[in-house]
């Protein structure tokens, strides 16, 4: 079943203490289309471009298999642009810049293809656009989105609206706490199914996930890693790719979306492993197979 | 079989957000053997106090099957006392006042009954002392030793001496950082193993711990807990109840340490519910067994 992937397409420039990467392809949607490209070949991605895009970046998203006909591109408009540096141990990631451009204006308006398409993926974006895509869906089986501070703090009305709508929040923990105001984790998921979400999924980085339910507690191992070269994307990817292997199977249970989240935390362990989506442009279906065995493995008792 | 605990015996006064609490029972011995004692009845537990030291919390210890014959009474001597203070979310700590007293002079010498013990806990001390414990013991069967950031600035040769002798080192993330210089908590953990000890168990707190050896990998959930009145003390519990469990299966394969981190997991989730040993006090090895299988539950895919 296909996945729509509402999200940011970006030009990044990043800055780890050993390396700086200029204009390289970023943005929510990409890291989680190309993530949930691994299980499905019917990725649709709704963003917008500007007229200085290159033409190899979106030559390679069609290359993945993903449905490119809801990306706008703005004649006379520039490309988002984030720049971002990480200090050493990439637990501080400090903004060097935000040109939002041709993102500014940006209305979505879904493709008639688009409207019936089952997994909506809702990348961190206004909850205002977020909720337009819902009311343009004609056949949700999922939703799920994704927010952030900024969102948090400028916009708590339409974000509450917005999770009154939507099956799944994925968020990090820090921004769980903020949300809720409260100072313990658990507490903090509990506050926020009273919003509305069946199931909030929080991630804590290296440190892998938790998804909470009324009735169910879930904690997803991350993959460990012994470098760690960019983690821009990481959550995306890690959503992506949960999306994705949902939709593969066409299941949402809870022993699926489990499965799906350690699939998500494998796709982002190899994101990690290289700037922008290099990584994963030669990562084979084996490989990701073989580390989910591996976690599999590491976390039996 | 048997084991020995070498730890501190204080009289804790413990500040948090809603609550104060003065001279109660604690110290890193008493924190580990009360945690060990709900798996077995032949724990030892290597100590001083002083006069001062309330009898009601040696009578405490004594009904827990814990044998003092370890722990040293100076007369005319005072206890260790040791404050803290935590803010809001419990992630930071803040030592008040550190009074060693009779900690400052003390050289344990083990009682004749506690030399072939074969499980040895020690406790987060001087690598000094915890050498000399080592050296007296004629059986052991299993070395584990805790410590922490003074130790590892201050007694560093001493350590490095300690950890060639260790067959489990256990520490915090922070310290496993700080003892290696790395950023990455798996080169950390592969740089400590290269000391010596066979393997190394990391504790993040709310994150659970991992297990490193060179050819495996084990990643332990936290008891998730909505509730958290002070942390003081979870990790020797942790500790403490892994040693317990292993002790009472007389195993110290992959399999049963994986299970007996686990049910150390377990023990530190009780204690962190109440101030000192408090919560312990009524604990029933039903609820650490439900608490264990909800783990199991919770961490499966």
């Amino acid at each position: 079943m296909g996945i729509l992937v509402v999200g940011t397409v970006t030009l990044d420039t990043v800055e780890t203490p050993s390396e700086r990467v200029e204009d390289v392809l970023g943005g929510s949607g990409v890291y989680a289309a190309v993530a949930a490209s691994f299980f499905r070949r019917d990725i649709q991605l709704v963003g917008v471009i500007g007229a200085d895009f290159p033409d190899p970046y979106t030559d390679f998203l069609e290359t993945q298999g993903i449905d490119l006909r809801g990306l706008k591109r703005v004649d006379n408009g520039k490309s988002f642009r984030w720049g971002g540096r990480y200090t050493q141990d990439f637990n501080v990631r400090d903004t060097l810049f935000t040109e939002l451009n041709v993102i500014e204006d940006f209305q979505p308006v879904l493709p008639e293809t688009y409207k019936d398409t089952p997994y909506l993926f809702l990348a961190n974006n206004s909850p205002v656009l977020q909720l337009s895509i819902i009311e343009q869906a004609t056949n949700p089986k999922l939703i799920v989105c994704d927010t952030m501070d900024f969102w948090i703090n400028e916009e708590r009305a339409a974000l509450e609206a917005l999770l009154a709508r939507v099956d799944i929040l994925v968020l990090n923990d820090s921004e769980a706490l903020l949300l809720t105001g409260d100072s313990n984790l658990m507490q903090a998921a509990q506050a926020i199914l009273r919003y509305g979400p069946k199931r909030v999924i929080i991630k804590k980085g290296e440190h892998g996930a938790i998804s909470v339910t009324e009735s169910s507690f879930f904690t997803a191992p991350a993959y460990p890693l012994t470098q760690v070269t960019d983690p821009t994307g990481a959550g995306d990817s890690f959503a992506g790719g949960m999306m994705g292997y949902l939709a593969s199977i066409g299941d949402t249970s809870e022993e699926a979306i489990r499965s799906a989240m350690v699939y998500g935390a494998v796709v982002a362990s190899f994101n990690i492993e290289d700037f922008s989506i290099n990584r994963q442009k030669d990562v084979q279906f084996s490989e990701i197979s073989s580390r989910y065995r591996e976690l599999q493995e590491a976390s039996h008792f």
